[in-house]
């Protein structure tokens, strides 16, 4: 991990007042530990990019630039090419939402799409709505643009509607500028929101006039249960946000945004200072590969993979966490949420975690504030061989309860108060 | 070209203030014009990507995935691959700047590193200095972040310092945020700064203490002169940029800045919040092509016939534009910048160019203010053959004599005052 030095900066105090928002994300300064071939890791949603066919991509990327170099190599349009945008209807068909080529703009993966959505809409102390916990990368996105973010929590349902209400009634009409949910096997917690909570949370979205922004990178990751429709295929105001990283691969960096003709003229000015425009390259490279390449097949295989990791690790949790800890169960998806009772921080538990060769994502990085979810910790299952997750969680099992043995000691002496049973 | 139709937005009045400064990109919006078989374009910066070698670049590619499958499809690091900064450090030890791959971050084409830095560096009403007439992506980036940009003429040497000197001497120490310039072959005005006023310029900035953003896409394509230092190695404080789109090319969206180590950690800050990451896949095929491929004979090649182009436009000119038009003699790059008497307006005449099958950038999208340049336009002679440069340059002669001819005459007959010969 290493220590953080202050560097003298002579540029202090010239910077951005929105720069004191941004924060670094865990996850990613993980990410240099978790390169250790020794660290089993539980930290990065890394998808499992050995199941896409290397000769059938390898020759999509040979292709793109032998046949098509004029395009591939060149700069692009904004919105992307016809053609990706031609496939990502079919995809998007499949899911129960019809859609023309033209309801799309191509973005640098969903991340792009988040920060773009943040630059068209938000003044700073403008309210929005996340579900709490929520993407790290969201809540980096949206902080840049310095608003007043209200997490609403969840349950095994997915977010607390009743909840979503209560707040919305408080903001009023128009009173936040968009509520931004991860409706399947939402990141970090792993739950689903359900059918008739979509309805619900539509309707309220309509009731109070609020945009809504649907997340929707796993969708296609299930493995048990079934499908609910998008929130998009009930109301077509709803901003959809798609990717090709867990269907390919991130590597290429390719999603995509469905928005109103008004927001994606914005978005479009938005994106073209931003980047001009996306990676012809990629673009040209995915739609070969989708084209010519028995894909639905690659992703079933990937699916029957992340269930095999899930299965491992909620078995593995089963046998070796404590009983005091309490996590969900994903039909789909990369992530299990885990709560401990309050007097666990898990951000003090991870250097020794690695000491142990395992990493995951302390809870308090999920939330705006920076001290909700400190007694959390997500893991994702989808990286890991089923064996490693196995001693992962076994490695990760003794480090907690090294930690709850003295908090035991301490409240059989009644030095502090039991935790309450949820 | 079409006519702007007002569209229904029912978001109206909910978006960004910051959008109210958010122009769309008149090169942008002749794209579509310009890719029609029967125009002649000299409007997008477009690099001749017909000549990379396509076996190469497919086999990179290829390779890319086929041998490094589980780097170039995975998300990678923020600040880029170091295997790609360690040749960009050999391509910026060519140009005189001595660097480590530490110093360097990898950006979505240098378009991304110029939203990062005005994202970190601007709050609204931030005073800035360009070079008026400036490139049109930069005020694009620059105005989503609300500055007041501050334009410094231009003459044959580039940038009045002179001018400069007099502006930092009203705004005072630490009076803008930083000085941005296209030190060679500027964008639009084709013109080179001189070492002299190189110089000059740091010094100014050193006493003023104010950043300078060095944008540098075309300093590798110079045809004819000396070369000029880069600002970069003169002082190590300057912020780099610099693109892959000049020397392979802009379908990949390559580009890197070098910035001074605190800098550097706020823009990896402002990237991940941006897009996670760059794209690994494109990254690794470009590694690939320049370790494999004898890229400095493809970039004489390339050299060699933007001066043709370059040649025939010059060429074109002198015969066929009127006498009452003034134009630079660009060294290098890709533009011509063309001055005429102030009764023309340019974009007055872009639809007849577009009949008669012709395109060219009216002047006053280079400007922030939107009103001046109205008498100029930028000629871009990368993208079209020598002998279509000929005849677009004669066909827009046409549109222009025929109102000139309507000018003349009036001046003829007293009825406007005649333009003083500069």
């Amino acid at each position: 991990m290493g220590t953080a030095r202050v560097v003298f900066d002579r540029w202090d105090g010239r910077y951005a007042e929105r720069m004191a928002n941004v924060r670094s994300s865990a996850v990613r300064d993980l990410f240099a530990a978790a390169s250790r071939p020794d660290i089993i890791s539980f930290s990065g949603g890394m998808p499992a990019v050995d199941h896409v066919p290397a000769e059938a991509a390898a020759m999509a990327a040979h292709d793109a630039i032998m046949h098509e170099r004029e395009c591939a190599l060149q700069y692009g349009s904004s919105e992307g090419r016809p053609e990706i945008r031609s496939i990502i209807t079919e995809l998007m068909a499949e899911n129960g939402i019809r859609l023309s080529p033209d309801d799309i703009v191509v973005t640098a993966g969903a991340q792009q799409a988040l920060d773009l959505l943040a630059k068209t809409f938000l003044d700073p102390g403008d309210v929005i709505i996340t579900e709490g916990p929520t993407y790290v990368g969201a809540l980096q996105a949206f902080s840049a643009y310095e608003p007043d973010i209200r997490c609403i929590p969840m349950d095994d349902d997915g977010m607390r509607i009743d909840q979503l209400e209560a707040e919305l009634r408080k903001l009023g009409p128009r009173g936040a500028k968009f509520i931004y949910t991860i409706p399947n096997f939402q990141n970090p917690a792993g739950v689903t929101l359900s059918a008739e909570r979509r309805r619900r949370l539509l309707e309220l979205a309509r009731e109070y006039d609020i945009l809504v922004i649907e997340d929707d990178p796993y969708g296609r990751l299930r493995f048990e249960g079934g499908h609910v429709k998008p929130l998009r295929a009930l109301d077509d105001e709803v901003i959809y946000l798609g990717t090709f990283s867990k269907i390919f691969a991130p590597g290429l960096r390719l999603g995509w945004m469905v928005a109103p003709k008004p927001i994606r003229a914005k978005v479009l000015l938005a994106k073209q200072a931003a980047d001009l425009c996306g990676s012809a390259f990629a673009q040209v490279t995915a739609e070969r590969y989708f084209m010519g390449t028995r894909w639905r097949r690659v992703l079933q295989g990937l699916s029957r993979t992340y269930a095999e990791r899930r299965d491992a690790m909620l078995e593995a949790l089963d046998e070796h966490f404590p009983a005091e800890a309490r996590w969900t169960h994903p039909e789909g998806g990369f992530f299990v949420w885990v709560e401990f009772p309050s007097f666990l921080d898990t951000g003090q538990l991870l250097a020794e975690a690695v000491e142990h060769g395992v990493t995951f994502v302390p809870g308090d990085g999920f939330f705006p504030d920076g001290r909700s979810g400190r007694n959390c910790m997500r893991l994702a299952f989808c990286y890991a061989q089923p064996e490693s997750i196995s001693e992962g969680i076994r490695r990760l099992a003794e480090v907690i309860e090294d930690r709850l043995e003295l908090y035991r000691a301490f409240i059989a002496a009644g030095a502090i108060p039991a935790p309450e049973v949820a």
